[in-house]
């Protein structure tokens, strides 16, 4: 490419996660990075768009004047929205988003606010990737995920995506030594067992928490869950057309007189 | 079948909505109905789950006693993973979520939180439905839908689903007579242009409001636009496992190295 390629970061963690941070460093090796990113924690959004309240945009001052970064008041998906109708003077090259505190495979991906980043990027014809640490905590150790984002990313950028189409990657909270290396796969068939957590407040109602434990029904070893569970990165390719094709057949047997 | 089914129905407009309200009658003549909806509108809500705030649940007075009814503060996957795990003595048979004010057709199943009811459900392992009618207003009739609605409820209870799927119906804007009959689509490509409408805030920051027009990409006679551009009720099959199985053979020629 002559000239520098145009990328847009983003992520659901909000502009402050050591996360995004890791990303902005390892996209400024290899574009013109401007970052567009949420004021606030953003987990668990989905695909959440903000329509019922005002957006607020402000830019940031980035100390060693590297990129150019703004803060959003909505949700990710309002945050690449803003950018290229708003923010950007031209199409970005390419969104990223992340890296996630946290797992993103599995069923993660339809309640993922990184990943709906990526797929409000696609529908927008952007090539996108979602990227996702095995780790939760604010602390989590982002060394090893550098080499596996700048090698995706220049992949993705040198060989473009699938019309329609966006990347899921996560990385396993290993060592980077340990990593085998990545694997393309398929999204696990997975979901959450909720427990819900049932308290009572200081006035005597009755409220919960919402929590949950993973499940993976699937015994694949072509799927994210195996490839994570066996210290490789996994990459899914993700479709926002969500027909399910397989059915339509039997559909048209159906007698809806 | 010998016993009445149990039917969960809930929606993202609230519990207000006029459009659960017709849901709720329609399911009343087909088996025992729960309702569990959220108690404000979660209109582009996509799939957002509440995991950083605590949730309440409060049973609704139902005048006739017809039904059970609960209002819960939180989305409406939260509402199903609620209804699954707290409310309801055993699995339902069925979820109905609607009937949505305005259209989810095309794109929209990804914004919309009354698909991402349906959706969640379905991860469940529990059949699923979200109704929309193309008509945003409060004050939309729903006279037309009726009869659509619980045909297609019906075939579902009768004929189930193929596992991971739900179904995604909207139902055209027009008389009932008009309406030429049920035809079961795939999802249109298409999507927003947004037009930030910007504004200045009396104390000088300036804000914006999302707002822009659908645009229609697909020429297909296939899909859920062109079944309601054409007088039909459009019929998606809506699947969760958003693997882009068509790209994983490209992706596995990529160079990692």
């Amino acid at each position: 490419m002559s000239q520098k390629p145009l990328i847009l970061v983003t992520n659901d963690d909000g502009i402050t996660a050591p996360g995004i941070q890791t990303l902005i460093e390892v996209m400024l090796s290899i574009g013109d990075v401007v970052v567009v990113a949420p004021d606030s924690p953003q987990s668990g959004k989905g695909h959440a768009i903000t329509v019922d309240a005002t957006l607020y945009v402000t830019q940031v001052d980035v100390q060693d004047q590297t990129h150019l970064a703004y803060t959003c008041s909505g949700t990710p998906a309002d945050c690449v929205k803003l950018a290229v109708r708003e923010i950007l003077k031209r199409k970005p090259d390419i969104c990223v988003s992340g890296i996630n505190h946290g797992s993103n495979s599995s069923i993660n991906v339809i309640y993922s606010g990184t990943m709906s980043a990526a797929v409000e990027a696609g529908i927008e014809g952007i090539p996108a990737i979602g990227f996702s640490l095995l780790d939760y905590s604010w602390s989590a150790n982002f060394e090893a995920s550098k080499a596996f984002v700048k090698r995706i990313t220049e992949n993705v950028l040198e060989n473009g995506l699938q019309n329609g189409t966006v990347l899921n990657v996560n990385i396993p909270n290993i060592p980077e030594a340990d990593i085998k290396g990545i694997k393309i796969c398929r999204q696990a068939m997975g979901n959450w067992v909720e427990q819900f957590d049932k308290r009572t407040n200081p006035m005597g109602k009755d409220y919960y928490w919402l929590s949950g434990k993973f499940v993976n029904l699937d015994n694949g070893e072509d799927t994210d869950e195996w490839a994570l569970e066996n210290g490789y990165v996994s990459v899914v390719p993700v479709q926002f057309d969500m027909t399910a094709y397989n059915s339509i057949k039997t559909l048209n047997t159906w007698n809806f007189k």
